[in-house]
């Protein structure tokens, strides 16, 4: 197995955030590489998505993933045996990534060879929603476990990102959750948004996904 | 339905964390009032698991209950309508609480007719865990769809916690989870930890979680 890259990000002296992260959006548009910024509880199959979506585009797109964590390289180490390049970094107990920590990660894991870049945000649904981290898209992840009533508590999130993926489809039988219910909730705070339903066990979904991405990185190309 | 109460919690002036959390437990303990910090990710289980508590209890405890949300007042709700008293407290985006935010939840609720107290932290598993909140004991849900692998990536809070509940037990079958290999993890961090499986669904294993709080309850008083 290659060598895993493990980075500690500094907190940067305080910039401009949305400043930091156009100029980061800049450099990745042109080096032709689209970064997509991937948010949600922890447990929710941020890095089970992750290893599916790979293994279905890495024979045509070179794929990077930055991985936050709090400490640990399971995560980065999994996502590399799938087929990325990856780098795991550690915020030292910081619960999201800024601009400035993102284009951390991205000169030290090095995206010149890449297509699409993304970034594995830390496990929370608060602190993540309020930074602009130079994405072309936003994801969150919303598992079938935690209850469709997620929306109504974490509205910030929810009414922010472009795309939500209801993952672990193949377990609603299990548990008390209701898509219709949780698409009206989700459009009530944001109508232009996209779900795709997946089960990353099954298949199911994942190639309204996979579609999609390659739709978004074909647009920029 | 009894009228329910929300609360903004103001960020205070900076204190000394500790000594305002030292304050709180010498007046719960004048009071009688036995305050158990419970903490998970969103999702997790944590006010399902309170209202089968609340249920087998309320007989003969009186309990009360301070939600802290970003957002909404749905859990506070449940709660009050399964047999507590209530209180909503919203965080205005904070995705912890401390001491201080703690004794003003506890103020505005009101605790003199109390026995015991839950306050349910925001849906997070990385900063609640920095902070000593005031609780006699601290509690923390992990629920069997997230993983077993959590406490790698988020030792501090398994380290740190009195009891461990496992929730939702009765998906077990359904997901790649191993209760021992989570033992074994977990206990690496925190030797002494206390460790509840339970399914809120079934009743498995809440008896040994309501002995464990009525143990407590009664070495106090």
């Amino acid at each position: 197995m290659d060598e895993l890259k493990v980075f500690t990000i500094q907190k940067g002296i305080y910039e401009d955030n949305a400043k930091v992260a156009e100029e980061t959006r800049k450099e990745l548009k042109e080096k032709g590489v689209y970064l997509i910024n991937i948010m949600s509880s922890p447990g929710s199959g941020k890095t089970t998505t992750l290893v599916s979506t790979i293994k279905a585009l890495k024979k045509d797109v070179k794929i990077g993933v930055l991985e936050a964590d709090i400490d640990s390289d399971v995560d980065a180490r999994t996502v590399q045996e799938a087929g990325a390049k990856a780098i795991q970094l550690h915020t030292g107990g910081m619960c999201h990534l800024d601009a400035t920590m993102t284009k951390q990660g991205i000169d030290e894991l090095g995206i010149d060879d890449l297509d699409l870049l993304f970034l594995e945000n830390i496990g929370n649904l608060i602190c993540p929603a309020g930074y602009d981290t130079g994405a072309m898209k936003n994801v969150a992840i919303l598992s079938v476990p935690e209850g469709d009533d997620k929306p109504l508590k974490y509205p910030k999130i929810f009414g922010k990102v472009d795309v939500l993926i209801v993952s672990k489809m193949d377990a609603i039988e299990h548990f008390d959750f209701d898509l219709d219910r949780l698409e009206e909730r989700v459009k009530k705070l944001n109508e232009d948004i996209l779900i795709f339903p997946i089960s990353a066990k099954t298949g199911e979904g994942m190639d309204a996904w996979i579609n999609w991405i390659r739709k978004e990185i074909n647009k920029e190309a």
